[in-house]
């Protein structure tokens, strides 16, 4: 049984994943959204949207994907998509999250899921690409939906937003064209700012 | 655009799940576990468990049937598995809730969740099966991980246990056999009350 022991050790380590509280609201803009919501929430709209997919993508392998993407911040913590100290040492840290955390599993799932993790960060395959675009935009989605409260809360410039976004039609130039209309529209109300 | 339109409006309105919450707790016993966080366990736990099913699944379909299978809560509330009253009106509620939720999305999608979540309330498919055996031994490895503590609270007996997982073991007779032992060591220590 040590296998299954191994598989039920990981599955009750990653429920510290529920605690793990990122910086948007949930679309009520009643409190923050956790990594599980976020994922959960991922996996579902990958299924939804995978027809505006730039290219056509494998929807299992990129839920389970989307699934695991923020596992990592059980040990690394949630690092905010703009504050810059924090991303400089982002990658040392997510990297021996992912040497402990997969490693739980029995070698065969930790190795299917490490090298499904790696492929998310590297960002090179359709399935990476399409992740990463989703991983942009449903926040997007959500902030829109909140009116702004986590833009407004951080003083987000719309400088920061086309940044951190200059890759997401990469993964899909419908959704990108869709996303670009709701930043529009933020920094129009003042809600983004336009420096 | 009405197609996409349609599709974000049902995006952030299954966001509502997220406030869904459960009666059991998380692993650590700090709060109780929302619909959301629930539904990300079981779609990964799925992945991970999927050797153990009695028969072979295809294991996109039980992902897609785990991310959605409480949607119908956003309307319908969660229903305590031990609450006997609830359970008679239960029914009616989430067939009213699958109605207006899922037809928020274009037909062809629409469908495609119904019909999945239909496969998943008749519980006649291996998919199925599998998904509800999931949906049961979750909340046991949750429960042993706190201590019980949701079991403490609401008294709950072994013949109730027992009643609701009189199906656990056709999905999988191997997980149905891992937590008969963490149901008989709950019994031993007295949290669940074998009258």
């Amino acid at each position: 049984m040590d296998r299954l022991d191994r598989q039920i050790e990981f599955i009750l380590e990653v429920d510290k994943l529920k605690d793990i509280v990122r910086q948007n609201y949930i679309a009520d803009g009643s409190r923050k959204e956790n990594d599980t919501e976020h994922s959960w929430h991922m996996a579902l709209i990958c299924v939804l949207l995978s027809e505006y997919s730039n290219q056509q993508i494998d929807i299992a392998k990129t839920m389970l994907m989307l699934l695991i993407h923020d596992i990592v911040e059980i040990d690394a913590g949630d690092t905010y998509a703009y504050d810059e100290a924090s991303n400089v040492t982002k990658n040392k840290r997510e990297l021996d999250a992912a040497d402990r955390i997969f490693n739980i599993l029995p070698n065969d799932q930790a190795k299917m899921l490490r090298d499904i993790w790696d492929e998310f960060e590297k960002g090179a395959t359709p399935e990476a690409k399409f992740a990463a675009s989703l991983d942009r935009i449903q926040p997007i989605l959500l902030n829109d939906a909140s009116e702004g409260k986590s833009w407004e809360e951080h003083g987000v410039k719309l400088s920061q937003i086309m940044n951190r976004n200059k890759e997401t039609a990469e993964g899909s130039e419908a959704l990108w064209a869709y996303v670009e209309n709701i930043i529009n529209k933020n920094v129009k109300k003042g809600i983004i700012i336009n420096e």
